[in-house]
């Protein structure tokens, strides 16, 4: 029986189906070598990525930065031995380093990172890649003005996390049909069943409940994978594919099977499955590249960080930091800022009036907050976020795992510490301090009079890494005159005498309690010296160690708990420089605040004037 | 013209509208007297409230511990005047209580707070009761058996968190028709319009694609109302009631407007509403009591705390923790477990195959996992979840906002620090003991071998106060017997010698490299104290103050960042007792790790025995 020369579309499907296996055969070879991953969490998506890679991606894996680049956000990033076996499909890695999978000083490793310079954001804390990609996408749309797509490869069992959820009302919000969620509903979460099994449909409904277009197919149907991926490029919305899949798809042994996650087949049984799956993996396909364009850029704007007089009219640090955002965002084009839905509190509005085309609002999803602004630093843009700085909690796994995405991004927390007054405790960020000191590479700013905190978000826009800046409710005096300098790592001694008994620590809204209590101490005849230590992550430790030297006792207040604030900032500092210190009182919140006025509840906490004069006069 | 008696309907209804007025009259009242506060957020669910408070909900305020009482959890906490309102209207407090507001002193505050007898959880930050709701209705559903319900005022802009959507999801799967959302759509957020407005159709779908019931409503037509709420308590699933409403409704001045967020009227603006209102306010409403009904209990099951052999086989603690689960389970029946999806990496699962009827999948949404707690806690359980260190962070508000709860919630999680190994940075839990430890009144645990943690996981049962133990991956060897007890607050000394030069403190994992370290350097002639600070908060000061006397020089050695751990812990502990430290080593985590074996990276962390030994050595 004669056989037809195989057709153009018969050829293609083909490639497809044959790039599949190989996916699934590296993906088992690379997991099996390793002796732990996730073999089968890859296989359920091969299909799904075979055809994206071959067909739909548009990169160029020559110039990683190249601004027209689609984005591929892995958000199951247990399953990138796939991502690995797709690199290396495109001709980015060697079979070799595909082997090296897992093991120590490969950039392979167990869930992806950007020390492989195409992956954007690292992933492996689950329903992350979502919000990520709204951020690269809102910047393609609304500032770059680029044609690139985001594609965003979800697993079934992180859309039980609420990130995600925020991911899809904001895409919708901006209705980013530049965005594709590719979900591979493997119905096998680790331990077993998910909660939605195969109800691909209960998926789409949620999807399109929440403004998106939905499509379900069977993820392992190429033509069906095909066909979604063109009617996802031409939806005027985003779109999330919902594909139904075997976990483990393509090797019996494993396929569809609970007990399978996050376990690497054996020799034997790798050996059989690659033979199940055809046993080729020498492919090497193209990769469609972007067109050639270039990001938009905005126009110039008038930037002059503003002026206070010292002395003159009490500012809050929170308006200081919104009157510094809008003379940097005309000095800058590339900053960007990001609300929660309080930009009337923070000050951060008056960028947004200023700028509102690079002003986004986020509504209250502090996930989505941190995750948009991982997104826009993926396409060079400079994110500052801000909201009250208690609700940086609800997106600290977030904030943790930008660290690890080595992503820039700025945090402003507003409304620290028990000064705020009225509205008690929930409102009260008493943690902000120590959160952000344990992120790898932050830097954690905390001033206390507008100039300072004009100098310091200046700062912050060049700054790299995890930036955090505590602002204050109150206002407070200025200071500071506008020549002072404020580089990050330093501080300032606000007050001394040379007979100095004492040095009291503060930032931020201290500080002028300090000042308070050393003008009080001096009208008694007793000098202190007061530290203004704006810059709390890294520290001056070098006048940390002069204080000791030169005055003995040390006071550290500050309106934080006890732990991981201030207090401990300093005595870590020390204890590294070698410095013993005999005589340390800290002065901090250790009870739980209430409601009442700033003035009572600094005093009920034992960190107002009174409390440091009392300290210093019982060690005298 | 005559006209006709009122009938009993006209009555209800006249009374439902004369108590709406009052509600609304004593939140402008109360907040005008405090001069701050959200009186036009009150305005907008106050026909909601009063239908609720005067015909259905069921609550004995002189009995708040009432097992059979409704909860009634006001989600938009900012709202709570409303709350008090309906307090005073039940005659539970005084019109000059009410009037205390925001005042220092008050149990009124700014946001409820269970310093109120008859507030469950604390609320403020957006998004978190319905959580909490949830967990009151699984133990009303599925442990106590009890007929009570639970009601969860939301806000409309609180519905862009994903934790709402972790609460919608996981109500859905629990079925929890006990369960009703009364969500407020009054348009406007705290800087305009919210980003669905008066698009009640999109909340429903919404609900509705989560498996809820939904009924749309107008929100101050009292007879939608009550028809809502009847449907509520006949409905199979649980209900959604999206309500369109006006904030600031029955005040011209205010009603629909922007810029009346968070803000109270002046004295002139509050009696000119008030008197638009009808100006009554002294109705007393008889609140429903509930049924008197007791909750079920469960079989007494078996429970001894297992054995290991000291110097044995090796175990993990997380084994140990999994199998101290059971055996508390068996002790006590009020012990309930949660697990975000990976119970057979936590070992919760030896609880779950043991106690079926007292575990509870919550899939991966964290947050979802510790608002469950809480609510349980609610209703006098002792549930401890758990879930990899690394991924509380997700729930980092909710933790700190439980703590403002006065919850008794006890968290393990798995998987810290860089000995876990291949799985790399994501899954590293690197500042768990930081953030814990920043959490008001919180225990932190960290235990090393397998009889230590079963006997801290039995501590934490009636442990009060949010209980965070640490547990670690990798097996390591037992290095205690039966009889050995663990404190709260203690520490064990495992090497020593008259002559020891140093205190090797370390805590988890990095006991182990101690004790290898000492005993190297003892083969060496060299001696060193080993401590085991298997209590973290609080810490055993005595113990760190005899270590600087007795030895001099300390090394904390931890896996953990720099920041926030054991290290600072320590030098805390001992600057507070006022105890200088002349010479501290800390051995910590201080570049981001990456995949490999649990032995490569922690050398590569600079936290092995190689490493402690050689701190010593430098030392001599």
């Amino acid at each position: 029986m004669a056989t037809a020369a195989p057709t153009q579309t018969e050829n293609q499907t083909q490639l497809w189906q044959q790039l599949a296996s190989q996916l699934r055969i590296d993906s088992i070879r690379c997991t099996t070598a390793a002796g732990s991953g996730h073999p089968t969490s890859s296989m359920s998506a091969a299909d799904l990525m075979s055809v994206l890679l071959a067909s739909h991606l548009k990169y160029d894996f020559d110039q990683p930065d190249h601004p027209n680049n689609d984005s591929l956000i892995f958000s199951k990033g247990h399953a990138c031995p796939l991502l690995y076996a797709a690199y290396k499909a495109a001709g980015a890695i060697s079979d070799e380093e595909l082997l090296s999978l897992r093991k120590f000083g490969s950039r392979i490793e167990g869930h992806p990172t950007p020390d492989i310079p195409w992956v954007e954001a690292a992933t492996g804390s689950l329903g992350q890649g979502l919000s990520i990609g709204v951020g690269d996408a809102i910047c393609g749309k609304y500032l770059d003005k680029l044609p690139y797509r985001v594609w965003v490869i979800l697993g079934d069992s992180e859309m039980a996390e609420g990130s995600i959820w925020e991911g899809f009302n904001t895409a919708s919000h901006y209705n980013l049909n530049n965005l594709v969620a590719i979900v591979d509903v493997n119905r096998l979460g680790q331990r077993g069943e998910t909660a939605l099994g195969w109800h691909t449909e209960i998926y789409a409904a949620r999807a399109r409940a929440f403004g998106w277009n939905a499509i379900e197919i069977d993820g392992h149907n190429i033509e069906e994978i095909e066909r979604a991926y063109q009617q996802a490029e031409a939806s005027d919305k985003p779109t999330a594919i919902i594909a139904r899949t075997e976990k483990g798809h393509g090797a019996a042994l494993v396929a569809n099977k609970e007990g399978w996650h996050g376990k690497p087949l054996n020799a034997e049984q790798a050996a059989a499955a690659i033979a199940e799956l055809g046993g080729g993996n020498d492919l090497l396909i193209q990769v469609n590249r972007p067109e050639d364009k270039q990001p938009a850029t905005g126009a110039p704007g008038d930037g002059e960080l503003p002026h206070y007089e010292k002395g003159g009219e009490k500012v809050a640090t929170r308006q200081a930091y919104g009157d510094a955002l809008k003379a940097i965002g005309g000095m800058d084009d590339d900053v960007v800022v990001l609300d929660a839905e309080v930009s009337n509190s923070t000050f951060a509005d008056a960028f947004g009036k200023a700028y509102p085309e690079r002003f986004f609002e986020m509504f209250i999803a502090e996930q989505q907050l941190v995750g948009t602004a991982v997104g826009l630093q993926n396409r060079r843009k400079k994110p500052f976020c801000s909201t009250f700085a208690a609700f940086f909690a609800r997106a600290y796994d977030q904030i943790r795992m930008a660290a690890i995405s080595q992503a820039d991004i700025r945090l402003c927390g507003s409304h620290a510490g028990v000064s705020i007054g009225e509205d008690g405790p929930s409102q009260m960020a008493l943690e902000d301090l120590s959160m952000f000191r344990s992120i790898f590479g932050s830097t954690v700013l905390y001033p206390s009079d507008a100039p300072s905190t004009a100098a310091l978000v200046h700062a912050m826009k060049d700054r790299s890494g995890i930036v955090f800046m505590r602002s204050t409710r109150e206002k407070t005096p200025v200071l500071y005159g506008p020549d002072e300098q404020f580089p990050i790592g330093g501080s300032k001694i606000v007050r001394d005498g040379d007979d100095a008994v004492a040095t009291v620590i503060g930032a931020g809204i201290t500080v002028h309690e300090a000042i308070k209590a050393a003008d009080q101490l001096q009208s008694e005849g007793v000098a202190v010296r007061v530290v203004d230590l704006y810059s709390v992550k890294p520290i001056d430790s070098e006048m940390l160690q002069r204080a000791v030297a030169e005055t003995g006792h040390l006071i550290v207040v500050e309106d934080h708990w006890r732990q991981g604030g201030l207090g401990e900032a300093v005595l870590a500092a020390l204890a590294e420089s070698g410095t013993a210190v005999t005589r340390f009182t800290h002065l901090a919140v250790s009870e739980m605040p209430r409601s009442g006025k700033p003035d009572e509840l600094l005093d009920a906490a034992g960190i107002s004037a009174k409390h440091i004069v009392a300290a210093v006069q019982a060690a005298q």
